[in-house]
């Protein structure tokens, strides 16, 4: 039988999932971030991530849900707080429409999630199916991707500032506050699940979750890649870009 | 507000959603009956349907675990029948592991699905959870798709026999038998939904899950074409087809 990993192997057994599988590895990333993404695909990606910026919030509740310990349910309020704002102080969510109306994408159109791809669809329920079925730890261990956000998050700003003239400071605003909560909830998450796993089998369970979360995200790229870049086959009914916005 | 479709209406609106969304028109069907796929393509394929094959007793014991009437659950008994078979009697699952032996992929390998496309995983699951949190006249309008199935298995069968000398008729003995089995349920549930769906919403319903499970099986195509044929980036930890395997 495998032996109880120690906290620092804890550690280094999730960075290295991190630097196998993190979506920062992926090329549609580097062609985001390295400005060579033409303007609908710029779009494409911020309709489709859309989509998990909203769920994010039903897969915190869910969790919470069924969360018995009222000072995790306090620690993960703030997540909530995060994405979901006040009246007055725009959450994550707002913060991510900023995006997309600086992109010129109608809001509507994106906040109905139609055009959606579906296998973007498909692997942010995956996502949230995970929190609420599995079991508590492994609910928890599905943020430690955060662990690797900060890096990603700090790229994509510099590089899209960088490369895309219709790209701003102000609308780049959602990832402004990302990296210090993402930071703070990695750090919270990663020392709950170090205290909570207290088999080997524990500890397995979170190393394979963050595997599958790694895959969400990899597989959304996957997705936008394949229809928007190469071989650029747009499934029936997804948004297709504007041909004669030309940027 | 619309008016309701007749039952000829209805099953026209179908019979569109499958002439425009129908995964026999996907590139990939086309490659795969047309001869062009490599012998690791069609591996990587019958290992990602495997998944698809396996998740269809759990799905539909879903639908019958939630269904109070004994004769809907009588009827769709017949499924777990015709995918779980009986000692003596292979059903589809076992049926689907004679393509994959004759394929020359390790048994252990595909029925752990450890190397499956994480999207493949994402879209299945998909299903399945659509067909348990949906109403049951959804559930059963998601099987649909069988309208339209024997064409496209008949199309894949003579194909793959003329294209791939590795691909016999008993490698094949899963699709002898598919035909008669998903025209009889695709008549069953095409009537059930006609009677059940009573408004104009319900309708709608019944329409827009026959898309939402087209889009399925569209996006399990799309996710082996990028990661196997174009730009053929596999991702992390799924199915690598043996180089030395050169057919």
């Amino acid at each position: 039988m495998s032996e109880l990993l120690t906290p620092a192997e804890l550690e280094t057994r999730l960075r290295d999932v991190g630097r196998q599988r993190y979506h920062n590895l992926h090329p549609f990333h580097a062609m985001l971030h390295g400005g060579q993404c033409s303007r609908g695909q710029v779009q494409a990606w911020a309709l489709n991530r859309y989509y998990y910026q909203a769920m994010i919030p039903l897969k915190d509740a869910s969790l919470m849900g069924r969360c018995e310990d009222p000072a995790l349910r306090r620690e993960w309020r703030k997540r909530l707080d995060d994405h979901d704002g006040d009246e007055g102080r725009p959450g994550g969510i707002e913060r991510w429409l900023k995006l997309t109306d600086g992109l010129g994408l109608d809001r509507d159109a994106v906040t109905s999630t139609r055009l959606l791809l579906p296998a973007t669809r498909f692997a942010v329920q995956a996502y949230v199916h995970y929190v609420r079925e599995r079991s508590l730890l492994e609910a928890v261990a599905s943020c430690l991707t955060e662990m690797f956000s900060s890096q990603i998050i700090i790229e994509r700003m510099a590089g899209m500032l960088r490369h895309y003239d219709y790209v701003t400071p102000d609308v780049l605003s959602y990832f402004d506050k990302r990296p210090p909560q993402a930071q703070r909830d990695a750090s919270f998450a990663l020392e709950w699940v170090t205290q909570h796993a207290v088999t080997r089998e524990q500890q397995d369970a979170v190393i394979a979750t963050l595997t599958f979360k790694c895959d969400v995200l990899w597989s959304m790229l996957d997705a936008l890649h394949h229809a928007y870049v190469s071989p650029g086959w747009i499934p029936p009914g997804a948004f297709v870009p504007d041909p004669t916005d030309g940027r």
